[in-house]
């Protein structure tokens, strides 16, 4: 798979990948075990700061991860590795190296231990910001501490879960900011 | 504007619609008055009950609309619809009709007294499930209680903000459902 050189990226902007929700890929590290799953439940829930609130089932080896470690990144992959999602989404960490079993390469982040995969487009990472509702929604709300985005291409191609192993591909984009009233784009 | 002719559908399979991360359309009831805003900042919660997450910002006069009524319908528009779902985001429903504006037909829902879109695709009625990071975070964690879809097409073609006047259209399904886990679908 290739991979994607990066750039500093500004974490209020990440709506940009995040909005149009696409399966992404969190990655996390505990006790210097990195781990990685696929995650389609998320949505971006403020600017500043930079807020994203997702569901990681606590039936998935890396919500304990994540939990212990208060941080991970969200890297958004491209559709070309579909097989890859879907294969990392079909087994568990509790007994796969999955970095290594799916050929993924942990670049090191700047600000958390969780590592970033060099084949995604885009990787935030991710600070946990609120946690009230993780006991009984399973759900995370982290705030993005710094964003890495590919130079190229301006949008990636991305995977969107509808169930059923149906999987949505981004298509088109369309302008229309000439329709909006500047507070609102 | 086309209508859609809808059938029931099972609640729980809602995510068929929402998890791809379209843009939607909620509508509104308050003191017999009808509302309507675009949101883009949602995600599925749960299966059972069937719950949605979302973002509604205190500053749109559809929060307390909500808030007061518990209750709102979440309507999924097509990409044939961009002109009024622009629209629907840069005017107030504090000073605006939406629906007389916009040729909108709200058709009665079965469980809640907000109405559906007979333009959108889906329509998902919707009561506030938990309330408790609304004020923080403005953030609504709903139920979805009765779920009408089209009969036709099975996907509609939705439209994903990226911010900044710019949409991202749905494009084509893969179908990669022999490479799951049962449990896993």
């Amino acid at each position: 798979m290739k991979t994607f050189k990066k750039s500093d990226f500004p974490v209020e902007d990440v709506r940009r990948f995040l909005e149009p929700g696409p399966v992404v890929l969190v990655s996390s590290m505990w006790k210097g075990v990195p781990n990685v799953m696929t995650m389609g439940w998320h949505t971006v829930m403020e600017f500043t700061p930079s807020l994203v609130g997702c569901i990681i089932s606590s039936a998935n080896h890396s919500f304990d991860m994540v939990r212990r470690s208060r941080e991970c990144v969200i890297n958004i992959p491209t559709a070309g590795m579909a097989g890859t999602v879907v294969g990392i989404g079909n087994c568990s960490g509790a007994d796969t190296d999955k970095f290594g079993r799916f050929g993924l390469t942990p670049v090191a982040g700047d600000e958390v231990g969780a590592p970033l995969i060099a084949q995604c487009h885009s990787s935030f990472e991710c600070r946990l910001f609120d946690a009230r509702l993780v006991r009984k929604f399973n759900f995370f709300i982290f705030e993005v501490v710094k964003a890495h985005v590919a130079t190229s291409p301006k949008y990636p191609r991305t995977m969107h879960y509808r169930g059923d192993g149906v999987f949505m591909i981004s298509g088109r984009h369309v302008n229309l900011r000439s329709r909006f009233s500047p507070q609102n784009l």
